[in-house]
Protein backbone atom coordinates (compact mmCIF):
# COMPACT_ATOMS: atom_id res chain seq x y z
CA UNK A 1 0.00 0.00 0.00
CA UNK A 2 1.33 3.32 -0.75
CA UNK A 3 2.23 6.16 1.93
CA UNK A 4 -0.09 8.34 2.74
CA UNK A 5 2.06 11.62 1.36
CA UNK A 6 2.14 9.49 -2.11
CA UNK A 7 -1.72 9.43 -1.92
CA UNK A 8 -2.49 12.33 -1.43
CA UNK A 9 -0.04 13.80 -3.77
CA UNK A 10 -1.43 11.67 -6.35
CA UNK A 11 -5.24 12.63 -5.37
CA UNK A 12 -4.05 16.05 -5.97
CA UNK A 13 -2.62 15.23 -9.48
CA UNK A 14 -5.56 13.82 -10.39
CA UNK A 15 -7.67 16.37 -8.97
CA UNK A 16 -5.70 19.10 -11.04
CA UNK A 17 -6.26 17.18 -14.37
CA UNK A 18 -9.88 17.25 -12.82
CA UNK A 19 -9.71 21.14 -13.18
CA UNK A 20 -8.30 21.29 -16.54
CA UNK A 21 -11.35 19.08 -17.80
CA UNK A 22 -13.74 21.41 -16.09
CA UNK A 23 -12.53 24.33 -16.77
CA UNK A 24 -13.05 23.52 -20.47
CA UNK A 25 -15.93 21.44 -20.43
CA UNK A 26 -17.75 22.53 -17.46
CA UNK A 27 -19.38 20.41 -15.12
CA UNK A 28 -21.72 18.07 -16.65
CA UNK A 29 -19.17 17.87 -19.73
CA UNK A 30 -16.97 16.79 -17.38
CA UNK A 31 -16.20 12.98 -18.23
CA UNK A 32 -14.05 10.54 -15.98
CA UNK A 33 -12.47 9.74 -19.30
CA UNK A 34 -11.55 12.82 -19.73
CA UNK A 35 -9.70 13.80 -16.76
CA UNK A 36 -7.91 10.46 -16.56
CA UNK A 37 -7.09 10.82 -20.01
CA UNK A 38 -5.41 14.47 -18.79
CA UNK A 39 -3.87 12.56 -16.33
CA UNK A 40 -2.16 9.69 -18.36
CA UNK A 41 -3.69 7.10 -16.65
CA UNK A 42 -7.00 4.47 -17.29
CA UNK A 43 -10.20 5.38 -15.82
CA UNK A 44 -9.90 2.30 -13.65
CA UNK A 45 -6.61 4.15 -11.80
CA UNK A 46 -8.98 6.90 -11.53
CA UNK A 47 -11.49 5.29 -9.99
CA UNK A 48 -8.79 3.27 -7.17
CA UNK A 49 -8.40 6.93 -5.98
CA UNK A 50 -11.93 8.04 -6.36
CA UNK A 51 -15.36 6.86 -5.34
CA UNK A 52 -17.27 8.33 -8.08
CA UNK A 53 -17.52 11.54 -10.90
CA UNK A 54 -19.06 13.53 -7.75
CA UNK A 55 -15.93 13.03 -5.41
CA UNK A 56 -13.35 13.55 -8.08
CA UNK A 57 -15.33 17.21 -8.87
CA UNK A 58 -14.94 17.94 -5.01
CA UNK A 59 -11.16 17.03 -5.16
CA UNK A 60 -11.10 19.69 -7.91
CA UNK A 61 -12.76 22.13 -5.99
CA UNK A 62 -11.01 21.13 -2.71
CA UNK A 63 -7.63 21.75 -4.60
CA UNK A 64 -8.85 25.23 -6.09
CA UNK A 65 -9.66 26.38 -2.55
CA UNK A 66 -6.01 24.77 -1.19
CA UNK A 67 -4.18 26.63 -4.89
CA UNK A 68 -5.76 29.95 -3.33
CA UNK A 69 -4.95 29.66 0.45
CA UNK A 70 -1.01 28.48 -0.90
CA UNK A 71 -0.96 32.09 -2.89
CA UNK A 72 -2.27 33.79 0.52
CA UNK A 73 0.69 31.94 2.47
CA UNK A 74 3.17 32.95 -0.25
CA UNK A 75 1.94 36.58 -0.66
CA UNK A 76 3.19 37.18 2.75
CA UNK A 77 5.40 40.58 2.38
CA UNK A 78 3.61 41.91 -1.34
CA UNK A 79 1.12 44.75 -0.62
CA UNK A 80 -2.49 44.00 0.35
CA UNK A 81 -3.23 44.92 -2.99
CA UNK A 82 -0.86 42.74 -5.20
CA UNK A 83 -1.49 40.06 -2.50
CA UNK A 84 -5.61 39.94 -3.39
CA UNK A 85 -5.00 40.69 -6.81
CA UNK A 86 -3.60 37.12 -7.03
CA UNK A 87 -7.08 35.58 -6.60
CA UNK A 88 -8.84 37.17 -9.67
CA UNK A 89 -8.36 35.49 -12.98
CA UNK A 90 -5.40 37.31 -13.73
CA UNK A 91 -3.43 34.66 -15.57
CA UNK A 92 -4.61 31.58 -17.11
CA UNK A 93 -4.13 29.02 -14.76
CA UNK A 94 -6.55 31.48 -12.11
CA UNK A 95 -8.68 32.05 -15.26
CA UNK A 96 -9.58 27.65 -15.22
CA UNK A 97 -9.60 28.15 -11.75
CA UNK A 98 -12.33 30.69 -11.53
CA UNK A 99 -13.93 28.61 -14.39
CA UNK A 100 -14.39 26.31 -11.97
CA UNK A 101 -15.42 28.62 -8.78
CA UNK A 102 -18.21 29.24 -11.58
CA UNK A 103 -19.49 26.37 -12.29
CA UNK A 104 -19.99 25.00 -8.75
CA UNK A 105 -21.68 27.92 -7.88
CA UNK A 106 -24.22 27.25 -10.73
CA UNK A 107 -24.26 24.05 -8.90
CA UNK A 108 -23.96 24.39 -5.21
CA UNK A 109 -26.87 26.89 -4.98
CA UNK A 110 -28.91 23.41 -5.97
CA UNK A 111 -27.31 21.08 -4.11
CA UNK A 112 -27.30 21.44 -0.08
CA UNK A 113 -23.71 19.36 0.49
CA UNK A 114 -22.06 21.30 -2.28
CA UNK A 115 -23.42 24.55 -0.68
CA UNK A 116 -21.91 23.45 3.13
CA UNK A 117 -18.76 23.05 0.88
CA UNK A 118 -18.69 26.62 0.21
CA UNK A 119 -20.51 27.87 3.03
CA UNK A 120 -17.22 26.43 5.44
CA UNK A 121 -14.44 28.18 2.16
CA UNK A 122 -16.26 31.59 2.77
CA UNK A 123 -15.59 31.25 6.90
CA UNK A 124 -11.89 30.07 6.20
CA UNK A 125 -10.81 32.90 3.46
CA UNK A 126 -12.95 35.90 5.65
CA UNK A 127 -11.32 34.64 8.87
CA UNK A 128 -8.12 34.24 6.90
CA UNK A 129 -8.25 37.84 5.24
CA UNK A 130 -9.60 39.35 8.72
CA UNK A 131 -6.40 37.96 10.55
CA UNK A 132 -3.74 38.84 7.85
CA UNK A 133 -4.93 42.05 6.94
CA UNK A 134 -5.97 43.33 10.69
CA UNK A 135 -9.13 44.47 9.51
CA UNK A 136 -12.81 43.40 10.77
CA UNK A 137 -14.72 40.80 9.26
CA UNK A 138 -17.19 42.86 7.70
CA UNK A 139 -14.19 44.81 5.49
CA UNK A 140 -13.09 41.13 4.85
CA UNK A 141 -16.58 40.25 3.89
CA UNK A 142 -16.62 43.30 1.81
CA UNK A 143 -13.32 42.08 0.11
CA UNK A 144 -14.26 38.63 -0.77
CA UNK A 145 -17.57 39.85 -2.66
CA UNK A 146 -15.45 42.57 -4.18
CA UNK A 147 -13.13 39.82 -5.77
CA UNK A 148 -16.22 37.26 -6.19
CA UNK A 149 -18.44 40.17 -8.20
CA UNK A 150 -15.11 41.11 -10.37
CA UNK A 151 -14.02 37.81 -11.27
CA UNK A 152 -17.53 36.26 -12.17
CA UNK A 153 -17.74 39.20 -15.14
CA UNK A 154 -14.24 38.45 -15.92
CA UNK A 155 -15.07 34.51 -16.62
CA UNK A 156 -17.87 35.85 -18.76
CA UNK A 157 -16.03 38.34 -20.88
CA UNK A 158 -12.68 37.81 -20.66
CA UNK A 159 -11.50 39.49 -23.41
CA UNK A 160 -12.88 42.66 -21.91
CA UNK A 161 -10.58 42.52 -18.63
CA UNK A 162 -6.87 42.51 -19.12
CA UNK A 163 -5.07 41.92 -15.76
CA UNK A 164 -4.11 45.81 -15.51
CA UNK A 165 -8.11 46.73 -15.70
CA UNK A 166 -9.31 44.16 -13.06
CA UNK A 167 -6.35 45.31 -10.70
CA UNK A 168 -7.55 48.79 -11.14
CA UNK A 169 -11.53 47.82 -9.89
CA UNK A 170 -10.58 45.82 -7.39
CA UNK A 171 -8.28 48.76 -6.18
CA UNK A 172 -10.67 51.32 -6.42
CA UNK A 173 -13.06 48.78 -4.77
CA UNK A 174 -11.18 47.67 -1.67
CA UNK A 175 -9.20 50.53 -1.22
CA UNK A 176 -11.91 51.52 1.84
CA UNK A 177 -11.70 48.54 3.74
CA UNK A 178 -7.92 48.18 3.85
CA UNK A 179 -5.34 49.49 6.68
CA UNK A 180 -4.14 53.41 6.12
CA UNK A 181 -1.08 52.74 4.20
CA UNK A 182 -2.67 49.92 1.77
CA UNK A 183 -5.38 52.27 1.35
CA UNK A 184 -3.14 54.83 -0.02
CA UNK A 185 -1.10 52.63 -2.28
CA UNK A 186 -3.62 51.12 -3.77
CA UNK A 187 -5.44 54.52 -4.73
CA UNK A 188 -2.32 55.61 -6.41
CA UNK A 189 -2.68 51.98 -8.23
CA UNK A 190 -6.04 52.92 -9.22
CA UNK A 191 -5.15 56.46 -10.38
CA UNK A 192 -1.74 54.86 -12.37
CA UNK A 193 -4.52 52.65 -14.41
CA UNK B 1 -53.66 34.81 -35.22
CA UNK B 2 -53.23 35.96 -31.73
CA UNK B 3 -52.09 39.84 -31.24
CA UNK B 4 -48.68 40.24 -30.76
CA UNK B 5 -49.37 41.81 -27.10
CA UNK B 6 -50.97 38.85 -26.18
CA UNK B 7 -48.09 36.49 -27.93
CA UNK B 8 -45.94 38.58 -25.32
CA UNK B 9 -47.63 38.66 -22.59
CA UNK B 10 -48.26 34.62 -22.84
CA UNK B 11 -44.56 34.49 -23.65
CA UNK B 12 -43.77 36.18 -20.19
CA UNK B 13 -45.89 33.77 -18.29
CA UNK B 14 -44.20 30.93 -19.93
CA UNK B 15 -40.87 32.77 -18.74
CA UNK B 16 -42.10 33.08 -14.87
CA UNK B 17 -43.09 29.91 -14.84
CA UNK B 18 -39.52 28.70 -16.17
CA UNK B 19 -38.13 30.88 -13.61
CA UNK B 20 -39.56 28.76 -10.58
CA UNK B 21 -38.57 25.58 -12.23
CA UNK B 22 -34.92 27.18 -12.52
CA UNK B 23 -35.00 28.63 -9.35
CA UNK B 24 -35.67 24.91 -7.89
CA UNK B 25 -34.35 22.38 -9.84
CA UNK B 26 -31.30 24.15 -11.48
CA UNK B 27 -31.12 24.72 -15.45
CA UNK B 28 -30.38 20.90 -15.80
CA UNK B 29 -32.51 19.68 -13.70
CA UNK B 30 -35.34 21.54 -15.37
CA UNK B 31 -37.79 20.11 -17.19
CA UNK B 32 -40.52 21.48 -20.15
CA UNK B 33 -42.84 18.91 -18.71
CA UNK B 34 -42.06 20.70 -14.78
CA UNK B 35 -42.45 24.30 -16.87
CA UNK B 36 -46.05 23.72 -18.25
CA UNK B 37 -47.81 22.31 -15.34
CA UNK B 38 -46.14 25.66 -13.00
CA UNK B 39 -47.69 27.32 -15.94
CA UNK B 40 -51.08 25.11 -15.84
CA UNK B 41 -50.63 24.56 -19.88
CA UNK B 42 -49.68 21.34 -21.60
CA UNK B 43 -46.03 20.55 -23.15
CA UNK B 44 -47.33 20.73 -26.15
CA UNK B 45 -48.91 24.42 -25.73
CA UNK B 46 -45.22 25.27 -24.63
CA UNK B 47 -44.07 24.21 -27.58
CA UNK B 48 -45.85 26.56 -29.38
CA UNK B 49 -44.28 28.98 -27.56
CA UNK B 50 -40.49 28.23 -27.54
CA UNK B 51 -38.22 26.32 -30.14
CA UNK B 52 -36.85 24.14 -27.62
CA UNK B 53 -35.52 24.15 -24.25
CA UNK B 54 -32.91 26.09 -24.62
CA UNK B 55 -34.90 29.33 -25.85
CA UNK B 56 -37.65 28.91 -23.04
CA UNK B 57 -34.07 28.67 -20.20
CA UNK B 58 -32.94 32.46 -22.15
CA UNK B 59 -36.52 33.71 -22.16
CA UNK B 60 -36.48 32.96 -18.26
CA UNK B 61 -33.26 35.04 -18.56
CA UNK B 62 -34.56 37.82 -20.20
CA UNK B 63 -37.72 38.13 -18.03
CA UNK B 64 -35.24 38.38 -14.78
CA UNK B 65 -33.06 40.98 -16.57
CA UNK B 66 -36.88 42.44 -17.57
CA UNK B 67 -37.76 42.47 -13.91
CA UNK B 68 -34.69 44.23 -12.66
CA UNK B 69 -34.54 46.75 -14.87
CA UNK B 70 -38.05 47.57 -14.08
CA UNK B 71 -37.00 47.44 -10.50
CA UNK B 72 -34.89 50.67 -11.34
CA UNK B 73 -37.58 52.61 -13.26
CA UNK B 74 -39.85 52.12 -10.12
CA UNK B 75 -37.50 53.23 -7.95
CA UNK B 76 -37.37 56.59 -8.93
CA UNK B 77 -36.94 59.08 -5.77
CA UNK B 78 -35.72 56.01 -3.68
CA UNK B 79 -32.07 56.67 -1.76
CA UNK B 80 -29.70 54.91 -4.45
CA UNK B 81 -28.80 52.51 -1.44
CA UNK B 82 -32.46 51.95 -0.89
CA UNK B 83 -32.92 51.24 -5.06
CA UNK B 84 -29.94 49.13 -5.43
CA UNK B 85 -31.18 47.35 -2.17
CA UNK B 86 -33.56 45.93 -4.58
CA UNK B 87 -30.73 44.15 -6.74
CA UNK B 88 -30.24 41.87 -3.87
CA UNK B 89 -31.79 38.50 -3.19
CA UNK B 90 -33.56 40.43 0.23
CA UNK B 91 -37.28 38.50 -0.61
CA UNK B 92 -38.41 35.42 -1.62
CA UNK B 93 -39.05 36.45 -5.47
CA UNK B 94 -35.48 38.27 -5.68
CA UNK B 95 -34.06 35.19 -4.21
CA UNK B 96 -35.31 33.01 -7.31
CA UNK B 97 -34.38 35.38 -9.53
CA UNK B 98 -30.90 35.33 -8.47
CA UNK B 99 -30.88 31.51 -8.25
CA UNK B 100 -31.33 31.79 -11.93
CA UNK B 101 -28.67 34.23 -12.66
CA UNK B 102 -26.17 31.92 -10.56
CA UNK B 103 -27.13 28.46 -12.42
CA UNK B 104 -26.44 31.12 -15.90
CA UNK B 105 -23.07 32.20 -14.88
CA UNK B 106 -22.10 28.53 -14.38
CA UNK B 107 -22.95 27.61 -17.80
CA UNK B 108 -22.48 30.65 -19.57
CA UNK B 109 -18.82 30.18 -19.08
CA UNK B 110 -18.92 27.25 -21.11
CA UNK B 111 -21.55 28.61 -23.47
CA UNK B 112 -20.25 31.53 -25.51
CA UNK B 113 -23.70 32.34 -27.01
CA UNK B 114 -24.82 32.88 -23.60
CA UNK B 115 -21.77 34.60 -22.66
CA UNK B 116 -22.49 37.01 -24.92
CA UNK B 117 -26.00 37.71 -23.66
CA UNK B 118 -24.17 38.24 -19.95
CA UNK B 119 -22.21 40.84 -21.72
CA UNK B 120 -24.87 42.66 -22.82
CA UNK B 121 -26.62 42.53 -20.26
CA UNK B 122 -23.66 44.01 -17.92
CA UNK B 123 -23.39 46.98 -20.64
CA UNK B 124 -26.48 48.01 -20.34
CA UNK B 125 -26.90 47.83 -16.37
CA UNK B 126 -23.39 49.35 -16.07
CA UNK B 127 -24.41 52.49 -18.51
CA UNK B 128 -27.96 52.71 -16.71
CA UNK B 129 -26.73 52.77 -13.22
CA UNK B 130 -23.85 55.03 -14.45
CA UNK B 131 -26.92 57.94 -15.85
CA UNK B 132 -28.91 57.12 -13.13
CA UNK B 133 -26.07 58.19 -10.17
CA UNK B 134 -24.54 60.50 -12.61
CA UNK B 135 -21.50 58.38 -11.65
CA UNK B 136 -18.37 57.40 -13.56
CA UNK B 137 -19.07 53.71 -15.27
CA UNK B 138 -15.78 52.25 -13.36
CA UNK B 139 -18.29 53.48 -10.00
CA UNK B 140 -21.07 51.97 -11.85
CA UNK B 141 -18.80 48.70 -12.50
CA UNK B 142 -17.99 48.96 -8.50
CA UNK B 143 -21.44 48.59 -7.81
CA UNK B 144 -22.09 46.18 -9.96
CA UNK B 145 -19.82 43.81 -8.59
CA UNK B 146 -20.68 44.24 -5.50
CA UNK B 147 -24.10 43.31 -6.05
CA UNK B 148 -22.82 40.23 -8.25
CA UNK B 149 -20.50 39.17 -4.89
CA UNK B 150 -22.86 39.46 -2.17
CA UNK B 151 -25.79 38.09 -3.80
CA UNK B 152 -23.39 34.85 -5.34
CA UNK B 153 -22.81 34.56 -0.99
CA UNK B 154 -26.21 34.96 -0.13
CA UNK B 155 -27.42 31.98 -2.76
CA UNK B 156 -24.71 29.87 -1.58
CA UNK B 157 -25.70 30.18 2.53
CA UNK B 158 -28.87 32.25 2.58
CA UNK B 159 -29.73 31.42 5.89
CA UNK B 160 -26.73 33.62 7.47
CA UNK B 161 -27.77 36.56 5.45
CA UNK B 162 -31.11 38.34 6.30
CA UNK B 163 -31.98 41.34 4.24
CA UNK B 164 -30.76 44.03 7.13
CA UNK B 165 -27.42 41.98 7.20
CA UNK B 166 -27.29 42.10 2.96
CA UNK B 167 -28.44 45.79 2.86
CA UNK B 168 -25.26 46.53 5.48
CA UNK B 169 -22.40 45.21 3.55
CA UNK B 170 -23.94 46.84 0.25
CA UNK B 171 -23.67 49.90 2.12
CA UNK B 172 -20.28 49.61 3.30
CA UNK B 173 -19.42 48.67 -0.62
CA UNK B 174 -21.09 51.06 -2.69
CA UNK B 175 -21.44 54.21 -0.17
CA UNK B 176 -17.09 55.11 -1.56
CA UNK B 177 -19.00 55.18 -5.08
CA UNK B 178 -22.30 57.31 -4.93
CA UNK B 179 -22.67 60.83 -5.22
CA UNK B 180 -21.98 62.72 -1.50
CA UNK B 181 -25.19 63.15 0.03
CA UNK B 182 -26.11 59.53 -0.91
CA UNK B 183 -22.86 58.19 0.17
CA UNK B 184 -24.21 59.73 3.65
CA UNK B 185 -27.24 58.16 3.28
CA UNK B 186 -25.39 54.72 2.97
CA UNK B 187 -22.94 55.03 5.51
CA UNK B 188 -25.77 56.40 8.11
CA UNK B 189 -27.26 52.71 7.49
CA UNK B 190 -24.09 50.65 8.03
CA UNK B 191 -23.97 52.48 11.37
CA UNK B 192 -27.70 51.64 11.82
CA UNK B 193 -27.60 47.79 10.86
Amino acid sequence: MPKRVDLDERRRTLASAAIEVIAAEGLEGTKLSRVAAHAGVTTGALTHYFEDKDEILLAALEEVRRRLMAKADDGTGQSPLALLSEALPIDPDAAKEWRVWLAFWGRAAFVPALARVHRAYYAEIENALAAMLSIPTDAAAAIIAAIDGISARVCLEPDLWPPERQRALLALMISPHLPEGAARDASLATSAA
